[in-house]
């Protein structure tokens, strides 16, 4: 744990807060083969960045990200702001010869994600996309139970992701109900995961159908004098099929009221099942028809077991972990990948593989009939 | 309760025996205007028959539905068969101006059931569809807070309706899966109910894009000696719009591991929302965005309140009941119609509706598009 | 089936209700040696009697049990009274031959129902306890599971009984308040359900140390006017040491807000555990640590399975049943019993050891010490 | 949050950890008055301490809690190791004019919890003893629910704290079974934990009725050669009655196979009702009786709203926390409490208390009758 590694961060808001306790908290629970040291924290408004800069530790500030990207003594950029900025940051950074950690969705569409997938590979960077809940103990022990064949040919995924924050038609117009800055709402805010959850458990879509709806379609300005039109979708639905023959149906909505990042899977296979559901995040419901039949039912596994992933580095059984150690077990992952000069996953190539699935979609929706994904990104 | 009404019921299994149950238990729970008088009883194997017959004290047999809906001493019939044979016998019951509960789905297809309900409006009888689900409390407890407002604009409906009986693959052919005797598959046996659910609680269905899937395309003969192809779907879902702005989602399969009769609402609205899973029916999830902010969560319910819809009738709170005193309540809410010469719901329009719905999606999966359903009946 | 029993019940309220139908229904569902005939019932309120045989059909009526027990036509006494007049009812049939099915708890002390054990035994009659909860499929199942060792040796006991019905201060005085009427209060009425199961399924009691509390002493009378004091217990606690060395916690209340009936068994073994939840009657909890340990987790069984006790008579799976049927089930059992002249469990017997334990509970809370259980009835 | 205090642990293990993870975050998402230091670790272990350091980032090391209590660099002590050590240490560090944040439960018994408190009240510095889980958001919401009346007159409370980590009969004898260094075994470790959570939420203890028991008598010596005698409590329950009227039960134990941290609570109160469970801490299940009837249920309420006590400094909600987060809670209010020169609770009178009730349930056990609690700490 000697080496160091420089990271410089690009966005200060909610992702860069729980960025940044990562990359402090790493080294104090997890064998890293480096010591991330908070070199640089970069954001627009100046008065926001010193506040979070003085928070969380950062030695130094930039407000371009141009500059820091261009920085000698930064070797990791971690890029956590709106997907508008995601594809200029992370080919200017790949260029400078940077490791990048992107926030997902990856960009604003399968071309932007593309080209980033370009940069990174023409740059011999590592690059990584941050869907966390990949790293969510429960989410691998899932993994490692469709490995091992416990769930057997999967038939079927429903997946959900629902947050109730905009029900309230006086919530104000803000970037993210604009399409210019955030290229889609809901969609691609939360079916992103889903369907990188999707292709982590199950496999690659061979084809959707979609619907996308904007139950609010005038939000009132934020100075409150007048309203404005809502561009981006509220919630969007989409069937699915899978080039292994599974069938999937997948929501993300902000309209979903009482629920609050409410993000459930149920996967069905030959020869079991299993059911997540994030904000019991330390929980899988898991289905086996190998119990006798008297005795078969939904366990209810507590993720929390010194064998199970990543927990070994916690607490004992039964000490739940939150939310945002997500993001620790990812920087992990990270580091360690940048040591082994090894590729680590969801990289850029899933980030463009996922941008396919969520342009199809809207394709579909935009067109009411059925979107076939490429075989390959 | 001095008055009788004589049944005659075609159909000896499953439904056979849940109805005869709720004729014969109706007047020790409710006042009800008719005492059942379980008169005639018909089914085609005449051994299976007898033994129906005399478990439930049906006082006479016939094997010959025709002879049956002639009977002058029958007053109501109870077509208790399975789909295929729904259309002839209501018609003819009909004419021979019986009064009429019917299985679900009502029919093989909405032409089928065109023809059922010009039937039994023209014989002026009552008439009515097995959708029992209806009269489970907390279904009828959502109904209320929907009506009441409470749950405000509605926005979401996402249904399932999930069991596992035949991931089995070995599990052998028989009529169900063959698309001549049983017309559709999971579509036709529980979409038939959700849809059904759905235009009770959300309002009409305005379009859908479906998807049907047939897992397991061949099943091993009864006598194992071969394979026959399955015709008729595994597992359909679709995506709705309703008339009123509402989207669903919609999910019937009898693949899903685990899961034996689990049909689960989650609808969402401006106000509120309600969650329902038929495995724990005496149970309603309820949320309010009327409750303070930090007491907000979804309120289980326990639907055995003597105030709760057809409550009153049964035990004190938290004595719960089951499954097929749905039947019961349904048998109540019939005979009082036919006493007062009142609609009773879901009538036989209801049942043509759902099977608009259910044949929009067949086409709409086959075609991979978009299909509308009709404005009216 | 071709045999009959003519069945007296005395007692026309919630329990008269509940045995009426089970003695009618079980017939419809179970290959029984005799068909229950329903013929006579007797209730002090002559008015409410009539209503109630009109009501399930009883053929003759008597305001006298003594008349009752006396009939030639009775061959089974159904005792579905108030505690206070168990024991002569019993003694009275018992001289006159008949076979008793008796309400919990047996008797209004250990004195009586060793009078009424000596009665049945002296006249060679069957006798059963309606502890109807023995005859729920998940405990049964929980019982098989005990059984087969796969809960291993036994360590602890939690159960408790809650309901909230007397929470409300001006909730006004009734019999079941009345010591003289009722013997106890939560106590006799809810701990009997969960010592009768803590017997069953764990085994004999030891030496209890109890408390009881009255939380509102004084009641307003029925007619508004005065307040008249509470004499029986709102709520009992006890510890409990069990032969076998296993250890438990008990408590009875009718002030747990929220709560309905809410009985919950958890017990954990050497080798398992389960838990049990009587609002939720058709599921049981089953943990095993002989599940690989990533994979451990609480089973939540839907104890709906043909092959679970007593579900092959009812529906398909996942098709819950509701409270009522476990007085089918006990019906189902005692004709057998009394068919076959074999003992049926639970027995007066296992009434007067329940009413022994619950002695001993109400004067360890008397004497505020431990009392020990005689370690014969 | 210019200000430092520099802060001193004793205990390197589990605690020591988790202690020295809250001081690192705390500034990072809490305005604090004072930046923690991690200034010196002590350990026993020179090998252990050293790799404690190192990934924490202690800056010094000591060997000898007496030379780390002395150092003037130090103004906070952190007393993380077992309880045998804690009287001394807390003592010592008094004099020396440090303040004190001192591991659950405070002391090996009343005498010296009453040394303690003596020593930090004289020389007037900050005591705190770490009762984590009066800091968990859920529980804090259900406190300010019994303050704003919503529970009303409190009836029951019901508190288990199940663990299973030592069931196997070969699992090794350690210090914690010996009574000479542990005091207790899953009394002291988890009774105290809930007696306090009990004086917090529903008031002082009147008298106890307690059972101990140790289930596995022998246990194995580490080096597998040969037995030796386990001489504390595998399970101690109790009966309580409190001074306002209330009554509980509680059960601590190291033998429920299946749970692992197993925290539940449940109180009941003339208005209303809550639920609480460890291992989903960031969820309060709340019951009112102000809901109309037919509305009533526990209200799964998700305590992540940022209107919720502490949940604002960190993410959105629905995005959990986790079990290490209450002590990062605790720290800051202690640091708030040391700048104001406040009292900060649970202080060592409040240890003192707790001590006193685990002291008369082992005395109620040991004598087989109810013990009262003294008046006062």
């Amino acid at each position: 744990m000697t080496k160091e590694i420089r990271v410089g961060i690009v966005g200060t808001k909610f992702m860069g807060r729980s960025h940044s306790n990562a990359f402090i908290d790493v080294p104090h629970f997890f064998e890293v083969p480096f010591t991330p040291v908070l070199q640089a924290a970069c954001g627009r408004n100046a008065a926001d960045l010193a506040a979070f800069a003085r928070q969380f530790g950062w030695k130094s500030q930039e407000t371009s990200w141009e500059k820091l990207v261009e920085r000698e003594d930064i070797d990791l950029v971690d890029i956590s702001t709106s997907n508008l900025t995601h594809c200029a940051i992370a080919v200017a950074a790949a260029k400078h010869g940077k490791h990048i950690l992107c926030e997902k969705p990856l960009a604003m569409n399968s071309t932007e994600a593309r080209q980033m997938l370009d940069a990174v590979q023409e740059a011999g960077v590592r690059h990584m996309v941050a869907f966390n809940y990949r790293r969510v103990p429960a989410i691998v022990q899932a993994k490692k139970l469709i490995e091992e064949g416990k769930i057997g040919k999967i038939y079927h995924i429903n997946a959900v992701y629902l947050q109730d924050w905009i029900v309230d038609p006086n919530f104000p117009m803000a970037w993210r109900f604009d399409a210019k800055e955030a290229g889609s709402g809901a969609h691609g805010d939360l079916n992103a995961h889903i369907i990188d959850l999707a292709r982590y458990l199950v496999g690659e879509f061979e084809a959707v159908s979609g619907d996308m709806t904007t139950f609010v379609k005038e939000r009132p300005t934020p100075d409150g004098k007048g309203k404005v039109q809502v561009t981006v979708d509220d919630a969007t639905s989409f069937l699915a099929r899978f080039t292994n023959g599974a069938v999937g149906t997948f929501t993300a909505t902000r309209f979903a009221t009482g629920r609050k990042n409410f993000l459930r899977l149920e996967v069905f296979g030959s020869k079991g099942a299993f059911n997540f559901n994030l904000e019991r995040l330390n929980e899988l419901e898991y289905f086996s028809l190998n119990d006798p039949v008297v005795e078969q039912g939904f366990r209810q596994v507590l993720v929390t077991e010194s064998k199970h992933p990543y927990v070994n580095a916690w607490w004992p059984p039964g000490h739940i972990i939150g939310w945002e150690h997500t993001f620790i077990h990812e920087v992990r992952d990270l580091l360690i990948a940048i040591d082994q000069k090894a590729e680590v996953y969801p990289n850029f190539y899933d980030g463009l593989r996922c941008q396919q699935v969520l342009d199809a979609v809207a394709l579909s929706a935009a067109e009411k009939r059925w979107v076939t994904i490429p075989a390959e990104g």
